[in-house]
């Protein structure tokens, strides 16, 4: 239970972290709360105790058995007149702990996603940041029932490809991955990080730059990442014959992954 | 207090609205618990119970001795995997009684706002209604501390003139009253709707338009409005040396806003 008064609920006045809970560790953990900080940073939240934070995270982990999900929301806690924010607020820290979602484990080898017809508004004073500001998301998210759809890709606007509503999105074109660059919207996964840096091991050219529709009708491969689900290609475009194969490249970066991690 | 598996806290899954309790009685209820439809009508969260929502307002307001503004926020309630709403989620609302702010009493005839260089995205999904991803304005009118500014203006960021941190905006020009369109962000205030009512009763011509910084600075009057402020005269730019006159339509407006109250 929070205090009504929480400006978390009360503006979406916070940040949260979604992070797997498997084989007895937290994964990627040092990536969360370094997002989680500039996070913070970013809407002046007077919290950096990362070490308070991950003795909590202890004490929550110590009493877990099997696999699962810990979420982490910092709000920047009560008080303030309207939307000031009061100068001596205590930010709060709230850990939740959750069974891993039940995914198909056939998502590994493809997906069908359609492409929704939520925008994503462009904000650059809190892109990259996984603030609770999530309306668009949960908007987005809404627009599909049917188990078949997997996820929903998003464009901004300005008609360019942003990221799905749970994950980031890549292409592959003629031997070359491409993200978008979320410089006015989107939050920059710590998976797509690991997947950068992964293509940078790997050898793969790999670019931060704008896209289209077109680039995405025009690529070889299409895949969404996020910490949860890691890698799922996409494989077919809901309510139109695109079709992608679960091609090379997208299969060494998930055996890459799969490596690095055992 | 509240679950934290609230979607009101998790996303900001929810809408507000914060109601001036004076003299006994809870002010322009009807309009604003139309436009608290009209928000869950809009992000589909399954609430329209009006009836059993002024039963409880009824409640509160029974215990209550002396002025004070009353906040409402109706979440979607807890649950769901994700992003996506639950089908049976059941919607949460939340009442609470605050003392009325102590705006000084000489912001009846003149303010002094800053230019906030926080923009307001567009995002005509979640425009015009009193949703719970205020963001933006917390940033915004974090931009200053200083009592001396009453309130911050915001742009877009195509340089539209669009509204006050915590009201909307009105200019005077030329005998005729402007107020921005807000199809693409910002609130629709009760008091505005209210204003421009005003204005055909008294025969002021009056438009809903697109206005630029260019319209604020060669504007004979200018004036804030909110359901808690009611009008502002705006007199004075900070950093500037940009002036306006506490002008007679600003004053014909007031005077007809309080008579009609009265």
């Amino acid at each position: 239970m929070l205090s009504v008064a929480d400006r978390g609920l009360q503006y979406g006045d916070g940040l949260f972290e979604t992070i797997p809970f498997r084989h007895g560790r937290l994964e990627y953990l040092k990536e969360h709360t370094e997002r989680l900080l500039r996070g913070c940073k970013r809407l002046q939240i007077d919290f950096n105790d990362i070490a308070a934070l991950e003795r909590e995270l202890l004490i929550v982990c110590n009493q877990i058995s099997g696999d699962g999900v810990i979420k982490i929301i910092i709000t920047r806690g009560s008080g303030g007149r309207g939307y000031k924010p009061p100068i001596d607020s205590t930010p709060q820290r709230i850990i939740t702990f959750h069974p891993l979602p039940d995914y198909p484990l056939n998502h590994q080898s493809g997906i069908t996603v359609q492409l929704c017809s939520t925008r994503l508004a462009k904000n650059p004073l809190l892109s990259g940041i996984k603030h609770l500001n999530r309306l668009e998301q949960v908007i987005a998210r809404n627009e599909w029932d049917s188990a078949d759809i997997a996820e929903g890709l998003m464009l901004n606007y300005d008609d360019e490809l942003i990221e799905g509503t749970m994950s980031n999105v890549f292409l592959v074109s003629d031997g070359c991955l491409f993200t978008p660059n979320l410089n006015s919207c989107g939050i920059e996964g710590v998976m797509r990080e690991r997947i950068l840096a992964l293509a940078c091991t790997l050898d793969i050219p790999h670019e931060i730059v704008t896209l289209t529709l077109d680039d995405l009708y025009q690529a070889d491969e299409v895949f969404v990442t996020n910490s949860l689900i890691r890698v799922w290609p996409v494989t077919a475009l809901h309510g139109t014959n695109k079709q992608w194969p679960h091609g090379d490249i997208t299969k060494r970066i998930q055996k890459a992954l799969d490596t690095a991690e055992s």
